[in-house]
């Protein structure tokens, strides 16, 4: 058995983002070596989300509206977390969104649907974070 | 370390249901000849779940209602991937019902606890769409 | 390959409750001898979540609000699944929270990022309910 293991690092400006992983887990997966097996992709933090959905806009949009919905940001006081920080909401979203992904490895790649893309989302940005990718096979 | 592939092939009739697939992942267990080790079930779609719960049709249509709630299908045009598109709530509700599970392998069989079934969640139907079955171990 | 499964039982006095089990997920690692590979750690019962966030006491409790916001537990009779039973809503917190989560075993120990911590979500408790822990790698 192989293993395989990387740190891939963000810095997102804004608070909230959802940035496209795919290139650098592929390039991951190249170095790597390995033909069959799992690679896992997860956030190294706990307000932020490593998920699969689609690379469109407008969806990215949505899902903002969304999650704000499910878990505003505001009044921040209303979070009992909050006492000299201000990201309880980041905690709730990250749930919603989950951890990490498990994406099976066929013929050297990633055995992926036609749509499905790697996203980090981040929920508490402004500052370095941080995204693991580990593969293990042959 | 061996490892096995297979695609399971779905076309529900209406827009959204949710499929026991608990019988078709034992199948490919078996024909594996894996004992030990870990199986990954994915929608291989963005608007489709595999997730782990009860076999039970109160709680089946208990979460359609609740989905519902969270993340209406109507107005369509409420969201802005809905150009040309009407299935920006299934990308959220598969988002809340996740998009894999990973199983224990152990003696051949799925480890699993008493009542945990494996269920297909189709958010966006009435086309052809796939689920990867991948088992890695010895 | 090596691997190595264990149960862990739990008997929460309460409903809900937020358990840490990262120690008890660290032991079995140190038990099994294993130095590269992928841990899964996962709920046995379908009214129950296994999560990583944060060990924090503020956050716990909003969690618990909200959770209850997205899905309440009353009124009981406004959930199909309660014929004889009172824990449809159970159901539905262990879906927003998650059944599993998978992480990376590297030099022997489980590669976290600093504020990472396991937790096993009891939602529908004052029973023995268990936790599985399944490793596998070399």
């Amino acid at each position: 058995m192989k293993s395989y293991r990387k740190e891939l690092w963000f810095n997102v400006p804004a608070r909230r983002a959802f940035i496209n992983i795919t290139p650098q887990v592929q390039a991951c997966l190249a170095e790597s070596g390995i033909r069959e097996g799992l690679i896992l992709v997860n956030a190294m933090h706990i307000t932020a989300s490593v998920f699969i959905n689609d690379d469109e806009s407008g969806l990215h949009h949505d899902y903002e509206i969304w999650l704000e919905k499910l878990a505003p940001h505001e009044p921040v006081s209303g979070y009992r977390h909050n006492v000299g920080e201000d990201n309880a909401d980041a905690h709730m979203k990250r749930q919603v969104m989950g951890r990490e992904v498990v994406v099976a490895v066929t013929d050297g790649k990633l055995d992926f649907g036609t749509w499905e893309q790697i996203f980090y989302g981040e929920f508490d940005g402004r500052r370095k974070k941080r995204v693991l990718v580990k593969i293990i096979g042959e």
